[in-house]
């Protein structure tokens, strides 16, 4: 069993790397039948977040529709559930994981996503966001943004790297057109060197890490408004855990909905595909496939049985 | 009479400077007047755009309340407005034009806005992004994904660029520990030139034109949902009467709302503030002023005329 783009695109190889047989199963699907599988089964599973409250978990339900799931990888999907196995994609952005590992392996040494969320960790956004209070010097009171907001993601940089441009540009205008010029100086000249201000790695991290997470936090509670969802579950590669990115996204939907509504987490976020591809594949009267249907479950010996097998399972 | 951050941070400076008294007018409010002015009297301001259908003029009307204004500067507004000088702002987010010109001035050569929209005008995202169609071979057509959407913005740069350092780390490798080293070699290995496939500027700034401007698009759809409003006006320095930019804002209300709603844009789209504050201190009984209450106004030929003197102002 498989699923995911990865099941399209290698499986051709698998099947002849191993001599099997690869069932595809669909992407959405399998995700919305493991989350829920996680939602309803798992204790100590689903937990929201907070600085000042790390990790809260909530206790396992059955009246969980609908709900909002919100899968980042490389890119964001918004999936409205409204009963098992009844779901639709409503929306998604472009900007998500692919975007953050993208842009900062271009913009620092970084190598691995966990260089780059540890770099966010040490960093401080405020040397390249440009803040409220930088535009205003204060408040912007009358409109309810707090000078601490971010106004403009790296909205420091551009004015930050011309100035430094241009003093380079009126040293060099010093020599008054003299042309006495080392090679040096024209090798310098026909290949300059990046000039400005030296932007930090760690800043960079950081203030992209807030960006692109405080995005998707605000599209998804907008989401959840159109289509009149209370909870929000976000899953995917991309949150690893890392308690930055469950902050911001915390924060983006309890400001956004002004303390209403609560992100919630998965311990296994990184699994729901996959273990939903697993469970849609199992017989009729096996384990928690049974559970679906009411009355032809397992009983509550053979449910807590698989759920002591799936937490194996799962790591 | 001054509006916008620089009305507050170089208050004193034009003070001092030009020994004049300083009006610091509302920034939202001013934006709203002088949007109000343009949507109202001035013919051939606003507009519609898509790629077919270039430049449509709407005419000038005075039903236009409610509607969403889009205001993109380094950061984004976004204001309902319910009435003359009734509104809120109900929305915005930091992914603004700072973010475009700070991440393309760190990720490209280009030095001025102008040069950035040059580049992406000539760029190919597809050599950066990653589409629904690289991920599963094809159109995702369950869930109404076509295989030339983009999955995610800049999803392609990581894996390319890991891809190429591993072969160059492997490429190292083949010396196999000899010693045999030139001091240009220790050189290099000491300060490593950054590996990786070379990435064009111009695909780099289509890329991330696209994602911002459809980013900006798709909250600008869901506010205009949430808040009931028809319309949505696009302003501010970010749009610069740049085909791309409009184009992609068009695409992505129209592509969000099912065809049902239409961007609007404006000929002065840079000065909505600068002329709102100039109108918001003219004598109650000077020209346009009048017109918002019925019954005072100049007349149908007093109107005329301020209209010529406006469109001489705005140029």
């Amino acid at each position: 069993m498989a699923t995911g783009g990865g099941a399209y695109k290698f499986y051709d190889k698998i099947r002849e790397a191993l001599g099997v047989d690869v069932l595809r199963e669909d992407e959405m699907e399998c995700l919305i039948i493991g989350l829920d599988f996680f939602i309803t089964e798992i204790p100590r599973e689903v937990f929201t977040y907070s600085e000042t409250d790390p990790v809260q978990f909530a206790e396992p339900r059955s009246d969980i529709y609908p709900y909002l799931l919100v899968n980042i990888g490389s890119g964001v999907s918004m999936i409205k559930v409204s009963g098992p196995r009844a779901f639709k994609r409503v929306g998604g952005t472009s900007l998500g994981g692919g975007t953050l590992w993208g842009l900062l392996s271009l913009l620092t040494g970084a190598r691995t996503f966990d260089d780059m969320l540890g770099m966010a960790e040490r960093g401080d956004n405020t040397t390249v966001d440009m803040l409220v209070g930088d535009i205003y010097g204060t408040d912007y009171g009358k409109i309810g943004l707090k000078s601490s907001t971010i106004a403009s993601s790296f909205g420091k940089v551009f004015k930050m790297k011309r100035e430094a441009e241009r003093e380079a540009e009126n040293r060099g205008g010093l020599t008054n057109g003299d042309p006495v010029e080392t090679a040096e100086q024209e090798q310098h000249e026909k290949f300059p060197e990046p000039v400005g201000p030296p932007f930090s790695s760690s800043d960079i991290s950081r203030s992209l890490l807030y960006a692109v997470s405080n995005n998707i936090g605000q599209i998804a509670y907008l989401q959840s408004e159109k289509h009149s969802l209370s909870t929000i579950y976000f899953g995917g590669s991309f949150i690893r855990g890392h308690r930055q990115t469950m902050n911001t996204l915390s924060y983006a939907i309890k400001f956004w909905s002004n303390g209403e509504k609560k992100a919630c987490f998965l311990r296994h976020e990184g699994y729901l595909g996959a273990v939903g591809a697993f469970l849609k594949r199992q017989p009729q009267n096996w384990g928690r496939r049974g559970s679906f249907e009411e009355g032809v479950g397992l009983g509550t010996e053979g449910r807590a049985n698989f759920r002591a097998a799936a937490e194996d399972f799962v790591g």
